[in-house]
């Protein structure tokens, strides 16, 4: 599997994470490429996210900058400077307008950037930018805040003779919530695809997959999924067109799906990865809601935790969540094992389920609420002791 | 403070719980008397509630039991069964109609009830039945689960020479959650109030008090507050009309936010107490929804219990709640310290707030959101390591 062509990458540390870790990424395109971007629908918003709206979608792209361990949110007008001057000073450095500069920020809230850290950190990662997968994977590592592993996706895409690359990073292990466009996430491709059809397709791709998981369900105010298009791969395919545009769709949307599930299964604390599935809906809007107001319930999280067949959790919760649920064809699995169904409960071995429950990473809960058509994924993490150990100890 | 009249309760253990702790509780009136209800908004319901709701209000109350450590929910028809069964031994035990029997049931989901420990405590539970505090104070007991404390509330209300007592009794420190009409709880008066009129005020008094608390935010399939009124004070005034309606839907209200409050206060694993007060929001229905927004954060909840003033958290989550919020004008404190106003972060002293915050049982967050009229308050616990412990280990 290679890279896409057409984007140089670099990572390192320049200071503003006190642990010494890697703190500012970069992703470069030496050709104006196309960008486009889905940004977090919290009104509390970081300085780069208004940014960023502002100048996507682009086909004017040059750079990415990334910092972590600093969110550059709740900064007032002194954070809109600082994110600006990050941006004029990577424009200076590679002789582009600030516009064509894209910023994300992930870290803290409420604190300012240490300027004085950052500039000549950027120096340092124009130097070490390469098209490299040593260069990707450190720029993979220096976008994490509290993540245990790097996140990333690469696959490729053959269309009537024609290649194209797709490659993806993202972040994230908490402050992870639906409803938002998104956690930081970069989707890199060498296709060539109008800004406009860039947007449209990273919006369906985000509702399919970053917009399905969450880890605690805060939404953060930094969330940010970004298409950047190099066109380098030149191929003579059209992939604004018709059968091109569905298949490469469908690259984006996997792609996008399996870089989503890296981050409840990264989850702060977490011990499980969790797959809802909803059927019998009235509609997929309804099932959506469903499997977010379960995955959003602690009490749900907690007997995952445990390796609990506590059904009666998992049922109430889509009781409680405001759409129209036919009790009397309800019916739940766990990892297979039917517990409810019709109304009833159903008799289960408690020691078996508990076991397959403890045993497997992955938890799926199959709920089907009713003889509607309506259906929907959802990735959560469980709710373990090392998640409230971590967050109640993580400022001060 | 003195019981209202015409009032007589129990408590006692009949083995539903396997630790032999009391799990039976009887509000008896030996005359006619009014009740009303609020009961939960979930579609997943327990049969005691669909029983409730059927039978209420009504003048022709004559008792509540109430059992612990078995929510009869998610049984499906042989739950409603086991329902009119226990509703129908209690009134043939104190020759009544069945209709004249209200009952209560919480604990695990999905169980069915074990009738043949039940029925006979039903008749140990009448011949224990007695006006006085000991009583009362054994029915508190025999209603709680989870709690580490009983959870009552005790007044009187003096009005134009008359004098009616208020007396009353909640559980819960799991699975709370807005949106509902309220935990378990029951509030006896001697006031003479007609059921329309109960009905209304159990209304108001809930919209107030116990849907303004959490624990986790999951909405029960169990959760009732019912108002019990004997009439047995016998006084001159007509509670149902004008001041006197008026001074006692006060009173009404002040009792259930007292006994209210008790449930996040002794939320499972709860190390704090949170109250949450919004202004400035377009209304108050927007300010509750900010509110609730807050509370139901993990983040928020995990800062709390560590003593972390790490404010971002509560700005942000107030950014998600999708309501209008105008952030320049945005100002928070926690226990009085200014942390953000204005769009901007406040220099503060992160020692000596965290060890504000961390001496304090109860934590005070207050957030303008803006120039508009609205406001509100909401109760919730921080959530700490026990809590998942025992949320992990709660069935198997």
């Amino acid at each position: 599997m290679e890279l896409p062509t057409g984007f140089e990458f670099a990572g390192l540390a320049c200071g503003i994470k006190r642990s010494g870790k890697p703190d500012l990424a970069l992703v470069a395109c030496p050709e104006p490429a196309v960008a486009a971007g889905v940004y977090t629908q919290n009104v509390v918003r970081a300085a780069s996210i208004d940014w960023n709206r502002d100048i996507t979608p682009t086909d004017q792209f040059r750079a990415l900058v990334v910092n972590s361990g600093n969110a550059n949110a709740c900064t007032g007008r002194q954070g809109q400077e600082d994110n600006e001057a990050l941006a004029t000073a990577m424009a200076y450095r590679i002789s582009a307008q600030p516009r064509s500069i894209a910023v994300l920020s992930t870290g803290v809230i409420g604190r300012h950037l240490p300027m004085d850290k950052i500039k000549p950190g950027i120096d340092s990662l124009v130097d070490a930018a390469e098209h490299s997968l040593d260069g990707f994977q450190r720029a993979a590592q220096a976008i994490t805040t509290t993540d245990k592993n790097i996140k990333t996706v690469m696959t490729q895409l053959r269309h009537a003779g024609a290649t194209v690359r797709i490659a993806g990073m993202a972040k994230g292990a908490g402050m992870i919530g639906p409803k938002m466009a998104t956690m930081l996430a970069v989707i890199c491709t060498d296709a060539k695809i109008d800004p406009q059809v860039a947007q449209e397709m990273v919006r369906i791709a985000a509702e399919q997959s970053f917009n399905r998981i969450s880890v605690e369900g805060h939404t953060s105010t930094n969330d940010a999924l970004m298409l950047l298009a190099s066109g380098a791969a030149g191929s003579a395919v059209d992939w604004n067109q018709l059968e091109a545009r569905e298949s490469f769709q469908e690259a984006l949307n996997q792609a996008c799906i399996e870089l989503a599930k890296q981050i409840p299964a990264d989850g702060e604390g977490a011990t499980h990865l969790v797959e809802i599935r909803i059927t019998g809906a009235a509609s997929d809007q309804s099932a959506d809601q469903i499997a977010r107001t379960i995955a959003a319930s602690n009490l749900v999280k907690t007997a995952i935790t445990g390796g609990d067949p506590n059904w009666g959790r998992i049922v109430s919760a889509a009781g409680y969540s405001e759409q129209a649920m036919e009790l009397s064809r309800t019916r739940l699995t766990i990892n297979g094992h039917l517990l409810f169904d019709q109304g009833e409960p159903m008799a289960f071995d408690e020691t078996s389920v508990s076991a397959a429950m403890k045993n497997q990473f992955e938890t799926q809960i199959d709920l089907l609420v009713g003889g509607g058509p309506g259906t929907a994924r959802h990735w959560t993490s469980d709710l373990t002791v090392d998640y409230v150990k971590f967050n109640s100890e993580y400022t001060t």
